[in-house]
């Protein structure tokens, strides 16, 4: 049952909007196990000379991107080998952890790392979850992997998990997981 | 600057009405940079006696649980060996899967299946992040391992990660990722 | 879709607040096709302390009766001849018009008109609507009469329709309808 | 002193909007006797996109169409024995009841039934009386019959009411009480 | 922390909003200690369609104008001896009363009154205050006078206050208490 | 008619919550010419785990004392000579100004300047205005003074204005003008 008022200013685009009411729709059900149709969300919406804040007028803050879509522009990149377009998206001081790496902070460090590792590599994903947490977004993406070994082997359905954290519109950290080292081992 | 008002049923404990003020603190961030400071939540509560839907006058549904506080505790039990109370925690067609293994259904397989890679493991927690998302609650809880392999040697700092999927107050999934393998290899 | 917000004084019961919320639903009913499931209804209720008309703290008038009540009430008496506890429910200037009558303000004139048509007469309901309306209660009441006539035969299924109308909780109008004559001339 | 707001989504035109002020207006006043300038009611009206019940824009349904102003047009296209235009208003499975008469479904055999009752009746109108009732719309007219009987006589100041059940648009039934028998048996 | 919500109807402008934003925010720091940043207020706007009191669509009222402005140019066009636009902003029964004097309700009259103390006076502002009380708009300006005695002498930083009660738009009292007397004493 | 609603944590006092419904409904009639009772002011309290900012609960700031109330002590107190009493309603780095006077700070110093001008005075109020201006609370005291000079001649009507700035609940600055020159000099 529960109903949610969010007073906004005026300026969001109805996407941005839309990402707003789901996100306060899945905050409740998080919390309350109401049906999907008894969460109502309604969003008051105030040109800055109706609203004021310790007297000011305010300018609406510009929506934060959604960082699911940073993420697979970023994975899209990395899998078609483009590092220039890739590193739009990364922030500075950005880290990345791969299984049995160091962190590096390159993406060239990357590149080399898998030349000994796999021909080509692919994701298949099963889905993504993001949210806000602690001041920085995180997003998941998990899935499978297809691709060859160095010897011309194709493998594919290995199981990988990623894990992003996106502050200030840009790509901090990666942390990823999968089996291949499980499946090499096999 | 976004202030949200949420109308809920009364009957709402302080920690669960804490955990819904936090989801919509962090719905609201997830899309809108507003400094935290400018963030307002606030919670009207309606006696079931002031409050009608379809003209009928409603009870709250109980709260749902805190799915971490769920995950945490089949943690627990798990590395306690402690499977009957782990297994409290699990709902009617549980599956995990780890790193080699196909879907299991039953501890005990888990249990097996373990014999033949180390004497023990243990975890060590870096972060749990927790969210609804279509239809139910899921949990990362990610960190490292520690224990002795099958020769005693111990072993420790291996990256792993956990995805559990939570409905109707018990886990339904648990999907895990870890470095074992890979470090096994090296 | 609709949600409705009353705020009101505190001091209403239980009861009273029930009457509000329908009545809120009603009125969204009459204008909107929303499924009753999607109307909501919220009353905010304020001590006297934290409300303020034209700055001075204000007391909450006391709540109408239920005007279907009042008739009920009236019609019970009338029904069992109890012309003491009927006029407890009319107020000053009452006036009644039944098929034929001229307006009449005493009910024992309305006993006497009816001395000549039957022995008895009695009310089955098929059901009751309420309103406001121009700054008085109104209510129907329809069903069948049955009872006897002056021969003794019996009579049933005579189609009967009542107006009242209610203010300051009292009655001060009532308009009858019936098929009496109709069926009496058959 | 109540206040009401409604939430609705826009798309509502000034006549429905005032229609559903006054309905609000009147659902307080049936129960608490506040003076009129006390009763203030906003809407609140949302773009779809700022309004999501379980995490889906919605659209507005369309309003309810009056149903005075149906029974207005079903009753003047009688008078004017314009039955093609009055059966516009009719609902599949209409029904009328008239004095002394079965429930009848077709226009045709009240014209007939009336034939052997009067040369012409019309009516003057003393008042409309509207709400929503159980799922349907519920419509009283009621005031004086005036016309001629079949010997040319003329007749005035008969008392009528009817009550009308309006849903999905379209009058679903029609009950009528008169004085008509008592007057022709005086 | 407070936040306020003011619903009004459209049509005042954005310097009228933000007169009304500050009006309330200043009301909230009166009583409650909130830093300036804390305190949000919001304006819902309606058109009349969508505002209904005591069940009447309402136009809304002309803003009030604001008292400072009126007192500015009243003070301007006395110190500019241009007596036709300072009468523009005083309304019938306007009331004086300087140091000294009796009441007087003619500008004339104050001219007069001060020919005998000085050749000539001009005011620096220190500050306004203004503030509605008890249905009028009271405004206070304060600061310091310098000019010439009548025999030449310069005299500067003669500290003065004057009060003015607005009403209906125009100045309806001015109080005026300075240090002249006190100077010219020493 | 504007409607007026504050969100405020619980806790604080019927009075409290009365200066605030009147300090708001003083800000709206600043600037909409609303007849007194078309406004209305509606506190929502809220208990510190129905309320966050920034996700977290939050306290209510004990209100301010009223500011008239503080002036009126000191004021009685400087009257009946209790300087101990008046200097705990005045704050570190307090100054005051009075006719022909330098800043004063301290009171005794007030008291030895006061020794040549009168053998006593005593006030007569005819209205205190209050309201929050730029961080601190302004009050107006006005009225007359009536007293005994040094040689004993009787004085009275002499017309005063005192202008106080209170925060952190003292006291900060008091400025007096007054007639006593001017009625001196005649």
């Amino acid at each position: 049952m529960p109903i949610v008022e969010a007073h906004i200013l005026e300026g969001y685009s109805p996407t941005e909007k839309s990402r707003l009411t789901t996100a306060l729709t899945d905050a409740i059900r998080f919390v309350v196990p109401a049906p999907d149709e008894a969460i109502t969300v309604m969003l008051h919406e105030y040109p800055s000379e109706a609203y004021a804040r310790g007297g000011q007028h305010r300018k609406p803050a510009p929506a934060l991107p959604d960082p699911t879509q940073i993420v697979r522009a970023y994975l899209a990149a990395m899998e078609a080998r483009d590092l220039d377009t890739a590193k739009t998206t990364l922030g500075v001081g950005f880290q990345m952890v791969f299984p049995g790496t160091r962190p590096m902070t390159e993406l060239s460090e990357l590149i080399d790392w898998s030349k000994g590792r796999y021909r080509f590599v692919k994701k298949t994903y099963d889905g993504f979850d993001a949210l806000h947490s602690g001041g920085v977004a995180v997003v998941y993406a998990r899935g499978t992997l297809y691709g060859e070994w160095m010897d011309g082997t194709p493998f594919e359905g290995i199981r990988f998990i990623d894990r992003f954290e996106i502050a200030r519109d840009k790509i901090q950290r990666q942390d990823v997981w999968n089996d291949m080292a499980e499946v090499r081992a096999q």
